[in-house]
């Protein structure tokens, strides 16, 4: 087939050891690719406000398929979170982890077979926050129509595409009525265009007393910001942990930014040679 | 010993089924108590806001000991609440619920023996919301230096005084570097208090996957109210479900309210005679 060119970050810590491993799989199984590799900078670019090249930026948006290691956001000031900056900048508004029981990787759990889907630019990471007087701080959580509706479309067409058959919305709408209401009422809408799928709406409390009763029970999972991060961890532990699942960044113009979601982990960096 | 007057809402659905038999236990157990039993109104009680009767409220006050059942809140508009209601109105500021593995009820997990002590009053439950342009909402989260400290000193007593040897603040600062970074901030304040209590702070995220790996690992959690919801939630999953976890609210001048936490069950009530 045609060779496909895709962006390659291999990130900090065993990010660079696990790179190369990558590519030698892909080596070995035959498939047609050639990467283009991009190292996180050790200044801020102005143009992304972070120490991610805006060069690296442009390699994505144009190869359209990406692959990311761990990425280890420097500490101080004037620059931003380097997975933030990669959300923002490439629109990546759904966060896709399949979770399944690994045969061969005994854990508690052997019946996980479950998606979670993560709306990944607002919500409770909108970065808006300040001090109200001495003592008394706030953050603002937003939710949009757009980007809920944008989540929504995207989780059922991946149910229909990929034989699923329930799409679960997660929400706390008893107590946030107007953001995580509005969150819900777009997956209805949505919902309605997808009869042959079952939807219902499970609040998080209750969703994460049943992932660890029963995970079985869950298919798709679609959810706000932060809920996302929370359950995607927690399903992870399910199966094992972060190193055990796949995880991909859907953003606009079709961007497919695939990922590791474990840490860098300095302490074991280049211990295995 | 003396008599104890305490405040006994049955609640709905199988509620006062249950409260008749807690009434029995202590009757049988010989502890010397005397029951105020108050139910929830028909109608809003103007001074509550709510069904619940400002009389029930007075009593808990006089009491300052009191148990609820399962209390389900009618829907409509024009009322609050009735679990919000309670916390706001008797200041509920800590929710304690310790979360053992109990022998002879099998569950994936058979280590569980930790406490979630949440802050019940603000955080993301502020109930500030509104819309800023059509299909734009936000929410507000509250994290106040008073309420944090707070609750962050009643989880220090209490790990001293139940001979408990580590703190855990659980928190998502490195998103919500305001609020849940003054949450922290408290935190660490009191724990410099109490040299002899281990004090440790975890990414929410990072806390759910352990507990569903090694829950071992955890003693006492303090955590803003939100996370103390799906935490303990996650918890009593843990163990078998939310029948099998007590649950007490502290509240100003010493209230402490215990109560169900699981809900009504309105399609089981009546059933056992
Ligand atoms: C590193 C952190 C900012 C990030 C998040 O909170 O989204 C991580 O937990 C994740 O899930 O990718
Ligand atoms: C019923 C609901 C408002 C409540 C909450 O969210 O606090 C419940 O989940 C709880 O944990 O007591």
């Amino acid at each position: 087939g045609e060779t496909v060119r895709a962006t390659l970050f291999p990130g900090d810590g065993i990010g660079p050891e696990i790179a190369e491993s990558v590519k030698q799989v892909f080596n070995v199984a035959g498939v047609p690719i050639e990467w283009e590799e991009h190292y996180v900078g050790t200044e801020v670019d102005p143009r992304t406000e972070s120490f991610l090249t805006w060069e690296s930026l442009e390699s994505v948006r144009r190869n359209k398929v990406g692959l990311k290691g761990p990425m280890a956001t420097p500490i101080g000031k004037g620059h931003r979170s380097l997975n933030l900056t990669l959300r923002k900048e490439l629109g990546l508004y759904a966060n896709v982890r399949p979770c399944n029981s690994l045969p061969g990787y005994k854990t508690r759990y052997d019946d996980v077979n479950l998606v979670t889907i993560r709306e990944n630019t607002e919500g409770e990471y909108s970065g808006l926050e300040h001090q109200v007087v001495r003592g008394v701080v706030e953050s603002l959580k937003i939710i949009t129509r757009q980007a809920s509706l944008r989540v929504a479309e995207y989780a059922f067409h991946y149910a229909k595409a990929n034989g699923r058959e329930r799409v679960s919305a997660i929400h706390k709408a008893n107590i946030m009525r107007k953001t995580d209401g509005l969150f819900l009422k777009c997956c209805r809408e949505v919902a309605e265009k997808y009869p042959e799928i079952q939807y219902e709406e499970v609040i998080i409390d209750n969703c994460c007393m049943t992932l660890v009763k029963n995970p079985g029970l869950f298919d798709v999972l679609v959810m706000p910001n932060l809920y996302g991060d929370i359950i995607s961890d927690l399903c992870a532990g399910l199966i094992g942990g972060l190193g055990l699942t796949p995880s991909c960044n859907i953003g606009e113009g079709g961007i497919c930014l695939a990922e590791a979601v474990h840490g860098s982990a300095p302490d074991i960096a280049g211990k295995v040679s």
